[in-house]
């Protein structure tokens, strides 16, 4: 997507041909940085310390990293060692041991002078396939878009609640819930964004507000208490989040409050929508309430809060008492009874084990 | 209630038997100022700029205001020009019409030199009734917290979520949402409360967990997202909050995102109450949804945030991308259907018209 008119992907190689590059996307929303991976150590860093984040980007920027190891020492040993640091930069994340798998599976068959050109090409590949991916998700959603669009007689924008980033900071271009709004918006469909704070970490202000601004697409940053009223008002056509884990019965799990906010789009009859890869669904999974365990992350994210000082250094400030306990519930599950339709690259279902099945067979 | 170990109230007389002390919430919960009201620009500079907030709260200083201006000059003059300013504080709070109209029947019928001690026992009078009204509310839902207790057969703490701030720091003393929670506490029953953040002006962090903090209270910090989670897996018992507004019919207009809480309560059978004085009742009102107006507060307060620096100075940090708009609605309705009872200094009622008017009569 574009940055102040510039089209960019979230990690692409530099014009050396094996320099990696990607957003350093703890700096925003107030700086917009590049920077460079030219070891897998850089790599395993940008993936550990949140450089990068979201699970398709976090599997390319791996797949990247294996390359990186590929080009300073091809062996089966530095295979194996990049792997397991990889692996272990941020151990929950699905994607991450899939992409890290998938490139060994490739390149562990091959001589090694063969290794470096083919990891790099395969990392591309991975890439490729997760913009396909998206600009499929894309394509089915915005058609709903367009439906209530002419169903409020092209009268106003229509007005998009979202939660979380799921836009293209976390994949590698047009990202999952928001390609949809993305791809509307190429169409002159007027599109109005209320962007969900999203605590404790504030991705939706940081990173969707962000990416939404950038792109030229109007939006207004509300906290997180604020959806239900707008819903009551009629102030939202339809919510759109992503999912980080998705049951085979249509549970989702994603960012805490997801839940909320369903509960809230319920009682008012407003459709609520979750866009995702088919990667994300757990076959395995029937009840995401009692099965899915749910990150608990360090509490100096809700406790300290960072932000832009007066004098344009980012700073963090302490927002809590000191004597008193918080907790972090990264997560929640919402019941697939409250979702309207999953909007999947195969197209889109109902969020059942009918639904799915119905995509994507037994 | 206590900080430290030492009882205090939200506002008092000095020993001078004149100045009016109260905490200046601003600082809290960093750090603990009290300060002295000389004058009623003082009480209106108090009120306009949230040194004191909560409806009880700003009618106590309101009135004591009107007492500062009636030792500085007690004619019909200064009566009009310090009722003027001081409604002018904040136009939308309902106590400081009520507490100012009241001090103005009552000193307006009496001589000048009768008025300055006749108003200081009028702003008393007030106290001493918001105390006694919080302590009823208290005794009442006291008795809902040991009920749920018993039926935990005395295992474990009860645990409550609550919202916002409607303590002891809103009230003169014991709160409304809190003041069964600290009657229960001296009772002995185990009490652990889930406390959200309340954004954008945090105060639950800033003021709810400081005052259960010093109180000696076991208490938790979450952001507004996590409370559905924590009702999907049993770890609440009960939620309680306070109310701006209730209509006759069970309505409650309350601090934004009240509305979402209470929809996973009903969600999870979760006991969802609200603690109020019957002043907060407005008879002409049947459908809060659609007939309370929602006050929307400057975007500031969700674009910055206020904490402390590491340096242990108060500062002020930009929260939002400067291109991104934002909107900022303080309070939403909570519908009477998803209540399970109002706490009243007359009792406790189903939050419907016939539960309001069993008490409270036609």
């Amino acid at each position: 997507m574009k940055v102040d008119g510039v089209p960019y992907r979230t990690i692409w190689l530099a014009e050396d041909g094996w320099r990696v590059k990607i957003i350093d996307q703890r700096e925003l929303p107030h700086k917009f940085v590049i920077t460079s991976l030219e070891t897998v150590v850089d790599a395993v860093n940008a993936i550990k310390d949140m450089w990068v984040r979201g699970a398709p980007l976090i599997g390319a920027t791996a797949a990247y990293g294996v390359a990186l190891a590929m080009r300073a020492d091809p062996s089966n040993k530095s295979l194996e060692t990049c792997s397991i640091s990889l692996l272990a930069a941020r151990p929950t994340a699905v994607n991450l041991k899939w992409a890290v798998d998938r490139m060994v599976a490739k390149l562990a068959v091959l001589p090694e002078k063969a290794r470096e050109e083919a990891a790099y090409y395969n990392a591309l590949q991975i890439c490729n396939e997760d913009i396909d991916c998206c600009s499929k998700i894309g394509n089915f959603g915005s058609q709903i878009i367009k439906d209530i669009w002419e169903q409020k007689d092209q009268n106003g924008p229509v007005n998009i609640l979202t939660h979380c980033n799921a836009g293209w900071l976390a994949t590698v271009d047009w990202g999952t819930a928001l390609a949809p709004i993305y791809k509307s918006h190429e169409q002159n469909i007027p599109i109005h964004v209320w962007v969900d704070e999203t605590r404790p970490r504030n991705q939706g202000s940081y990173l969707t507000a962000w990416e939404l601004g950038k792109e030229g697409i109007d939006h207004t940053i509300i906290v997180d208490n604020v959806g239900g009223h707008l819903m009551q008002h009629g102030l939202v056509d339809m919510c759109i989040t992503g999912t980080d884990r998705t049951t085979f019965t249509g549970d989702v799990c994603n960012k805490i409050g997801t839940y909320l906010k369903a509960l809230a789009a319920k009682d008012n009859q407003v459709p609520f929508y979750v866009g995702l890869p088919s990667s994300t669904i757990d076959w395995g999974i029937s009840d995401g309430i009692s099965e899915i365990p749910i990150e608990e992350r360090d509490v100096s994210e809700v406790e300290k809060i960072s932000g832009l000082g007066e004098n344009g250094d980012s700073m963090q400030l302490r927002i809590t008492p000191s004597f008193s306990k918080s907790a972090n519930y990264a997560f929640d599950v919402t019941p697939g009874r409250l979702i309207t339709g999953l909007i999947t690259e195969k197209g889109i279902c109902q969020a059942s084990e009918t639904g799915l099945r119905s995509l994507f067979g037994n």
